[in-house]
């Protein structure tokens, strides 16, 4: 267990919600029914993306929260004198001594791959708690969720070995849109992250060179300060000289001095990792010819440059041009730089990194903002927080949708629910299954009736070869009932299962959607729910 | 000035950055230019949302970020172990001595309506710190200014007199993405929020009452804990027998008994706010005349109800069929009810709230949150942070995009700016002109010679009968050098410079874009350092 396990941002506490929350928890304790007990589901209904595989993320940020809970003076002041004044006085003491020990939340285990329906969390204790949770639950598993699903696809599209960075934080929404979007995309599959205080707090690999402010801000060669760098040995050499020699022997005369100067002055700042953005004034008249000096100046010294970075421009024609030159480059030194790393961003988003593919690209790694924080595709998962039993009687909506159409609609899968994962004999998952959750699990090597939620008509047999169980008791007692794994061991977690999962369900185009069942039991469940509580429309 | 002039969030910090800006610093420090005078612009290059105006926002958080800002002993620590280890010693102490004493920054008020290319942030100093403020200046501008102006757009689309609350903090970017979408949604025109925690910071009203499940929590009329409700004069009455008279006398037999027994509840617990969410099973067989029979009960014990919520089905149309219900509700009882609030909410935007318009609806306000906060029409605003001056000399990048078409592209308008909106003698903004900083100010009843930015044949002169500088200094000395005005004043400036803006560069379909000319010196600049900074290509 971490020491300190607070929320990361500060700002999440009690009032972290939407006023309805309180006003309802009101109306419950007035009603005397805030301790009946309540069983809430936190789920989604579509996959994002039009795709048909989604990563859960969020538990642990979620748990935090629900470990902290409690309201302070100070919250319960805003209330009383801003937000909900005028209530019977016992009610803001009553406040006070609202915390999460009576409630049980069940989950899958942080990384897991999830699909329509499943319970992201199940929440089960006094109505009130339930209630209070839901907008802080779905804030921090919805976005979270989204983001990671996203840094998956991307890492799908580019392949596993590209070196995958996220340079989000300018785009991001607030603040810790950012940080949230550093630790999300870096569970979904990415490397490392711009964003140096998200390095800082969840120890993730941190990354980045120069803007192109840093090479105008060198306006001739005279700004450099010295000419020296010692080699790998501690010898001093005119590096400058040398640099300006090879320039000369290469006949790059037309390049900006301005560049050059500002990719030496890097050089000498961190000559083990030189990466040059090599865009700023012309890239391949320029900038390659510029780093090519410099890189070839450091190899002579002893260090290994690293590469390139590109900004702009057509990236995939681009990246070619840049390898044809590293060819070549360094080769009259006895310098190879054709594998230096061409570094790409620019827009990038999962349907460009498809496209770079089919153009055979050479870029060896992507810097990612915007449309990986923003989840431009899809901006929001669209998770919601329902109850679905008070009491042990099963509870649904029925919506207006609902009624209005044939399908599914927005209609809830009542009463409280588990669910299961169930493998092929090739170790590979078919199927998942949602049962309530005191029915008997399914087992290996034995037949499972399954049957589609909303079409009795649809049925099938699965005799799995192993079942795992995919939500667990995560919190009990007042406590975190499970460990929870560093963000490391998240990510793998991903990785393997996505290499796991059959490719028809990961395919960016049309995807085949994963099943997800129920059992004969919690569909007639559904169905009688649905008749009860509808009444028959009166149409005139 | 406020007392506690620090940012928000606390996360925000100085590792709320970019690691290149930090290696940045450390290769300006190491060559010796990290104090040369630097000028760099915050501008972006288009309006958000296929639109033709942009409210500015953020610059308040800016500021708290500057005022606080310097390196911690932890961060300091981070650096020199994790993020940037074995960089000469020297450099993490200098660090230390980091701050904004030396920096002027120019802005716009808070809430000015700005266009392309108009610096929003013009920061002026030594360039490590110039160039150390670049993400969070970007972070902290583009996200509120992205979302100020959707708010402003959907309180166009929606009209004035609608009451429109932000929903977004559970589908919001994190945390403080749901605080920071709070903040300038009402910046941009909303009426209120449903997170508390934003209310509590800002002061933002907060609006909020039931989910689904009150409604589903209360399975039946036994569940209520006392028929008693007191009137407005304390004399207690059987209210639980006065509305189920009602609904035997109106025969709303077959409404749901649980969703009645949750509006009583709700009723008792608010007689002054009784807002009823009503599509739980049926809008209209079942939650609008549960909504009348307790309407009607509470307006005979002198309390006035205020409406129902409707969050589901074809809003339009149930809007109407409420509307036509509310008419005769409670008429047999002396009740008026006709203007009793309806309120929306359900993946509404900025078009479906035209497409209601259009539908003649009969909605009174609005619960907007997903496409409010995600910006889901364009997520990210995409504002940029250029070095445009060093040491005197005006600096520009030259984008491979540049290179590459004959458009302006990415190109970036150099030198030390400032911006003049000129009004016509209607008293309406006719256009904004550009100008190096050192340049007179246009005057009002004076010809003003004016440029376009990237093509040089066209140019107008404009006689203002007004002239408004755009940039103030907000920064200075180590001070904020302005009033810092509370949210209720810049939204109140918001809409009256919308008010006051020709409503051909408001409108939703093919506005027509406000003019940003240059002066003529500011245009012979930026061709100038074109020509200069661009090699001719040699293509073979």
């Amino acid at each position: 267990m971490k020491k300190n396990f607070k929320p990361t941002n500060p700002l999440v506490g009690a009032l972290f919600t939407d006023l309805y929350e309180l006003t309802m928890a009101y109306g419950y304790w007035k009603a005397g029914i805030d301790q009946d007990h309540a069983v809430f589901d936190l789920f989604f209904r579509h996959c994002p993306f039009g795709g048909e595989f989604t990563v859960y993320a969020g538990l642990e940020e979620n748990l935090r929260l629900v470990s902290n809970f409690h309201f302070r003076k100070s919250d319960i002041e805003h209330l009383e004198q801003v937000a909900m004044p005028g209530l019977e006085p016992e009610f803001y003491k009553y406040l006070e001594t609202l915390d999460f020990s009576g409630t049980k939340i069940y989950a899958p285990r942080e990384g897991t791959l999830v699909f329509p329906r499943i319970p992201l969390l199940r929440v089960e204790g006094p109505l009130v708690m339930g209630q209070i949770l839901e907008t802080a639950a779905l804030n921090q598993t919805n976005y979270p969720t989204l983001i990671a699903t996203n840094a998956a696809r991307m890492r799908l599209a580019a392949g596993p070995n590209k070196l995958m960075v996220e340079f989000g934080l300018r785009r991001s929404q607030g603040p810790d849109g950012g940080i949230s979007a550093s630790r999300y995309a870096y569970i979904g599959g990415f490397d490392g992250t711009s964003n140096v205080l998200a390095g800082q707090l969840f120890g993730i690999p941190e990354k980045g060179t120069m803007a192109h402010s840093f090479a105008q801000a060198f306006t001739s060669l005279a700004k450099l300060k010295t000419p020296i760098l010692k080699d790998k040995s501690g010898k001093e050499h005119d590096f400058v000289g040398l640099v300006l020699k090879i320039r000369n022997e290469l006949g790059f005369t037309q390049t900006n001095d301005g560049e050059l100067a500002a990719f030496i002055a890097y050089a000498q700042a961190f000559p083990n990792n030189f990466l040059a953005l090599v865009d700023t004034y012309n890239t391949l008249e320029s900038g390659v010819p510029n780093f090519i000096c410099v890189a070839t100046a450091l190899s002579l010294l002893g260090y290994k440059p690293i590469g390139v970075r590109i900004d702009s421009g057509d990236l995939a024609k681009l990246s070619k041009q840049i390898r044809r030159a590293f060819e070549t480059g360094g080769y009259s030194y006895g310098v190879d730089l054709f594998k230096q790393s061409i570094f790409a961003s620019n827009s990038i988003n999962e349907k460009i990194l498809r496209s770079l593919n089919e153009q055979e690209h050479e870029i060896n790694g992507f810097g990612i903002g915007e449309n990986l924080v923003t989840c431009q595709a899809q901006p929001a998962l669209g998770g919601v927080y329902k109850l679905v039993e008070i009491n042990g009687r099963s509870r649904r909506k029925i919506s207006e949708d609902t009624v209005q159409s044939k399908s599914a609609g927005k209609t809830t899968i009542p009463g409280r629910k588990t669910a299961y994962r169930l493998f092929g004999k090739n170790g590979k998952p078919l199927a998942d299954i949602m049962t309530g959750a005191s029915e008997a699990a399914p087992k290996a090597g034995e037949k499972t009736f399954c049957i589609n939620p909303f079409d009795g008509n649809i049925r099938v047999h699965i005799t799995p070869s192993k079942v795992l169980e995919l939500h667990e008791l995560v919190w009990d007692k007042g406590k975190i009932a499970v460990n929870l794994p560093p963000l490391k061991e998240i990510r793998q977690y991903v990785s393997d299962q996505l290499a796991n999962m059959p490719a028809e369900h990961l395919r960016a185009d049309n995807p085949t959607p994963y099943p997800v069942w129920v059992s004969q039991k919690l569909y007639d469940t559904t169905r009688e729910l649905l008749a009860k509580e509808t009444p028959t429309r009166e149409i005139n």
